[in-house]
């Protein structure tokens, strides 16, 4: 950028120049699959993505981020993720780019000033199962965007060693996906397109525990939770096959009909989150996170002892 | 409806007549305050609201419900709803209407069929505090109408007692909320309208103790967790002015910037849900659902001994 704040001479301007429109493609799944590339928008975003950019080059891995835009506006106020991209370690030139050409370059209503294009970040699942995982997350037939970043984001919270997305459910990398993760598909390990029967074959063999988040299910969320703090405080508690400290798997269904019975099948246990109230159901999201939080917990208390 | 299955003479098939445009009216705030009535869609919110409806007049209270509509598909997918407007309690004439129609009156780009105009439902603060609540979840500043729903849902699944949206959040009233709650909003009394200042005078002075759900709460939820379960069972614990047993009030802020300065003096404790993984924090309804089942938990631990 030059130092009196006027655009370089190479900002883009033209918004249906070749790269824009290359660029604005990567909102169809059949070009992100085609390229093995993503859109990330938004100075948050983009900035974990440039974060996990580096920490991948440092540790002598390929590259995440190929080209960063950006208008004149927001690198004023983060002038940060300048810095960031153009280091020595992410080597990235970041262009200067047009509100236009911005706005041409994505699907959102409001931009946010800036984008990345990101490689995939999927790993096989046996990568994740060699580090010895304690929580992972499954996504089956999971069908809204905003649904599927919003468990990513809560798995991390919860400290998940990695979240799957099986073949049936919806593509992480879709935009507003992207944007309901805040950043999060760039924190932890995340598994695409496997199927259920495979995965659960491999994590059972990994000597992992397999629960279905099932509102039909015989065992209770908070009565095992209520166990595990028992024999936390060495309590004699029934011995239970279903011990949440134990490596897990957590298997999410679809959001209007849950798991269909063949995922059922795959499960050690199918658990309920108790409603106390006359609601229904939770919503995915927030089912989901109950779950992965009732876990987490088991396993920190259970990793302090 | 004629039993030959064919449309009523009184059916409604023309999208521009005066009562469709008075429906559709009610997509607008001023005019739901105006008349206070607001709408409910789908089969299951319509459903829901006409139990809801029949209850209140079996207990000689006054009608929620005044008007449904429906297509003839509508219908025949789900007679128990036609029975259920008609029954000597409820009283309500259903009136068939096209799928035209019933498009002219939402604001749905998918109508589901069906909807209800519907008196609105809050309650004043002293009603629900002269029934002894145990948990009560306060949105504020909260914006998105979908989050809010969603809120709502997940403390009825909580079993909370109330919820309350205070002056400056988004109405509860909105189509998109009313969808979120997917019927909640018919199952536990709502709150809306006041200030959070005068909410927690009122509270505290009921007993209460007021808990906000802030990331940067020098209490850890986990922790509080923990000391109940320990409690529980008789383990020797520190004492502590945060008991989740106790009568419960969560204030939640709004979705990007949280509860704000004067909010947050407003509250006894400040409680963060520990964050295990990178994540920078969870989103609003996964947040609000950890704590309010926290507190469910703990509540429900305490009433069965």
């Amino acid at each position: 950028m030059t130092e009196s704040g006027r655009p370089p001479a190479d900002a883009m301007t033209n918004p249906r120049a070749d790269r824009v429109r290359d660029v604005a493609k990567l909102a169809g799944r059949p070009v992100r699959l085609r390229r093995g590339q993503f859109l990330a928008e938004g100075p948050q975003a983009v900035g974990e993505a440039l974060r996990a950019h580096r920490d991948a080059l440092t540790a002598g891995g390929s590259e995440l981020v190929t080209e960063v835009y950006a208008s004149l506006e927001c690198l004023k106020k983060h002038p940060q993720l300048l810095e960031l991209a153009e280091d020595p370690v992410c080597r990235l030139h970041m262009r200067v780019a047009s509100e236009l050409v911005l706005e041409a370059m994505t699907d959102t209503v409001t931009p946010q000033g800036i984008l990345a294009v990101c490689n995939f970040v999927d790993v096989p699942l046996d990568q994740v199962l060699a580090g010895k995982p304690k929580l992972i997350a499954v996504l089956c037939q999971v069908r809204d965007p905003g649904n599927a970043g919003t468990v990513l984001r809560a798995a991390d919270a919860a400290g998940a060693d990695a979240v799957v997305f099986t073949a049936s459910s919806v593509d992480i990398y879709n935009p507003k996906a992207v944007r309901s993760t805040v950043g999060s598909l760039f924190h932890l390990p995340v598994v695409t397109g496997v199927e259920v029967g495979d995965l659960v074959r491999q994590c059972k063999a990994a000597g992992m525990m397999v629960l279905a988040a099932d509102g039909y299910g015989h065992l209770n969320l908070d009565d095992l939770q209520d166990e595990s703090a028992a024999r936390g405080f060495d309590q004699e508690v029934p011995e239970s096959q279903c011990e949440l400290e134990k490596p897990t798997v957590w298997l999410f269904g679809n959001e209007a009909r849950g798991l269909s019975e063949e995922e059922l099948m795959e499960a050690d246990h199918r658990v309920a989150v108790p409603v106390y109230g006359s609601a229904e159901s939770l919503n995915l999201a927030t089912a989901a996170t109950v779950c992965l939080y009732a876990t987490a917990r088991s396993q920190q208390r259970d990793g302090r002892q």
